[in-house]
């Protein structure tokens, strides 16, 4: 099949309707949808709907629990610790997030370490929960290891990414999402599809070696981390990796470093494991626990409008603030609808099939 | 001169009294020499002793103020924005650190954003206060900008640096603190003198191309942020060195962007001062706001066990901890003493002269 576009409403409803035949109640296959589909609005096509089928056969393997009982374990005034019962993380990250925005309300903060949880879609999307309340959002999250830290062969994190959003006044929000690495999986993958070459410093083979093999992770090799070798700097990916994988795993109890639970449902489990399934962090910042908000955004502006201002090197348009690519692509894509790949829209279609729902 | 060896005794001392000299009062002075020096024990050498007749001549210029009132002008249970009053980072930093480890103490987590500051020496000296509480530590900082972001060719941020530190059981703590840039300035500032090449990715000349000269920062060019150029993820370490300007300022009131002041005295100030000073931010997060420290910190000493044993690439003897390389140092260097450059001694002799302070 060529690629298709679909409008949002279409894939939205198909999607929720997919999460309601598995058994989640129709409040959170709403929450699901909402969180799986922000990706596809704002161009991170790794994290959305094409992922739904692998959702759905972790669902099958029961590492996914479609009713989960998520609650908070443990908490002080500005932290909880919410355990999320093997629930979809498209579910068990917003409960949390929330979590934390309550925590702020009251104590000016709110930080959530979460264990036992699944993936949870893109990091922004849950961050962003913040900047309605005049808060600035942080998510991050754990994944099963892909990435080598400096000096070692052995897969030992994950793309463990990091979002930060902070609101502004008359200019959009500021929103950083990234992967700790030099390029986020998602990207391998696109290489992978298209057999075109990966530049180096994005991955190294079996012997630790840099390579522009986008196939390298499949023989033994790894993703490496944001900075690619020690001389431009990967000592420093590696570590933010690690800062992410003690937030969201070693404070919450759940699965860290190369023992956090593999995405594909038909990858064997580790042979270990220290916690209970994967972890994230969300945290919550009042600005007024700070600073007037207005006079907080009056700034904000100040600073994006002087990026944005910056002079350009050779023939680049303009200096982008953070979060300004994913808004551009998600007005368009309101508009003019989401494209799948026809492998994407093959797959859906026969999970439609599986389920009696019409994509 | 060439290379002289000092114990820290002898240089604390030295310090202590310098400090005296230009008015702190008796405990800031033993606080400031604490902090400078923590840095030359650490092996940052670009951050310690060497800074102390750059300190002394922005008090000259009276940037810094030797007595300053430094207070809490706005807090909630979990948060405090502190006016440094001018004085010293070295100073204003375990303050405003030290409030932020109160709040958690009550609230679980302190988070402090700092205006009217000044350098304050390496981020993990005050980080890891922390630690002996049995919390994690957080310390970032704006600078004067020597960063360009993205696709530009102006210096729009400073090289704003990030230190996490988290207590371990047996293993010692994970201390990771880094430039958000591809490499510090430190660096860039030994290959100056040794006249050497540094790495493509470090810099860029003023038209935005690539450069190995270390010499560019003087003619127009600029320092990369950590990934160097967009296909190896230079928008990532542009996010986060704004994330630390942020936090740090626009949280704070303090001056952010490019309209930080610079660090030598004799740089004339940027025409606009959109805030106070320089600013800072700090975090402090009790583990048992969380979980019981002995099941962190077990988790922990798994984790940099499971490190430690990880397989090396090539050469390599063993896969590093953050914090390792600088535990390494301070070991040495209490026991052996603090290596000057001659340059560095020079500078300091003729401070002592001036304050008639012996070296």
């Amino acid at each position: 099949m060529p690629e298709q576009i679909f409008s949002y409403d279409r894939l939205s409803r198909f999607t929720e309707q997919i999460f309601i035949k598995i058994g989640c109640p129709g409040k959170e296959a709403v929450v699901a949808t909402k969180a799986l589909l922000s990706a596809d609005l704002r161009g991170i096509d790794s994290h959305g709907v094409a992922r739904l089928t692998g959702y759905i056969r972790l669902w099958e393997v029961k590492r996914v629990n479609a009713k989960p009982g998520i609650r908070v374990i443990h908490e002080s005034p500005s932290t909880a610790v919410v355990d999320g019962d093997s629930g979809l993380g498209l579910v068990v990250a917003p409960f949390s997030m929330q979590v934390a925005i309550e925590k702020a309300k009251n104590a000016g903060t709110g930080w959530v370490s979460v264990q036992n949880s699944n993936h949870f879609g893109i990091a922004a999307h849950h961050a962003m929960m913040a900047l309605e309340h005049d808060m600035i959002g942080i998510a991050m999250t754990n994944a099963s290891p892909l990435v080598a830290p400096t000096f070692s062969i052995d897969r030992m994190l994950g793309t463990n990414p990091i979002c930060v959003a902070a609101p502004a006044g008359e200019q959009p929000p500021f929103v950083a999402d990234f992967a700790t690495t030099t390029a986020a999986n998602g990207k391998l993958e696109i290489l992978q599809r298209k057999n075109k070459e990966a530049p180096l410093g994005w991955i190294q083979d079996k012997d630790g070696h840099s390579s522009t093999d986008p196939h390298e992770l499949k023989k033994g090799g790894a993703l490496l981390p944001l900075g690619g070798d020690r001389d431009h700097g990967s000592h420093k990916g590696y570590a933010l990796g690690a800062i992410v994988d003690m937030f969201s795993a070693i404070l919450s109890g759940a699965n860290y470093a190369p023992w956090v639970p593999p995405f594909p449902a038909y990858v064997p489990m580790p042979a270990e494991q220290p916690g209970k399934g994967i972890g994230h962090f969300f945290g919550a910042m009042r600005i007024d626990a700070f600073r007037p908000p207005e006079a907080f955004k009056k700034d904000m502006d100040h600073w994006i409008g002087g990026f944005r201002k910056a002079r350009t090197a050779g023939n680049e348009k303009q200096v982008l603030v953070p979060g300004d690519p994913e808004r551009e692509i998600e007005r368009e894509r309101i508009q003019q609808g989401i494209p799948l790949a026809g492998s994407v829209f093959d797959e859906l279609k026969e999970l439609g099939a599986r389920f009696s729902v019409e994509l």
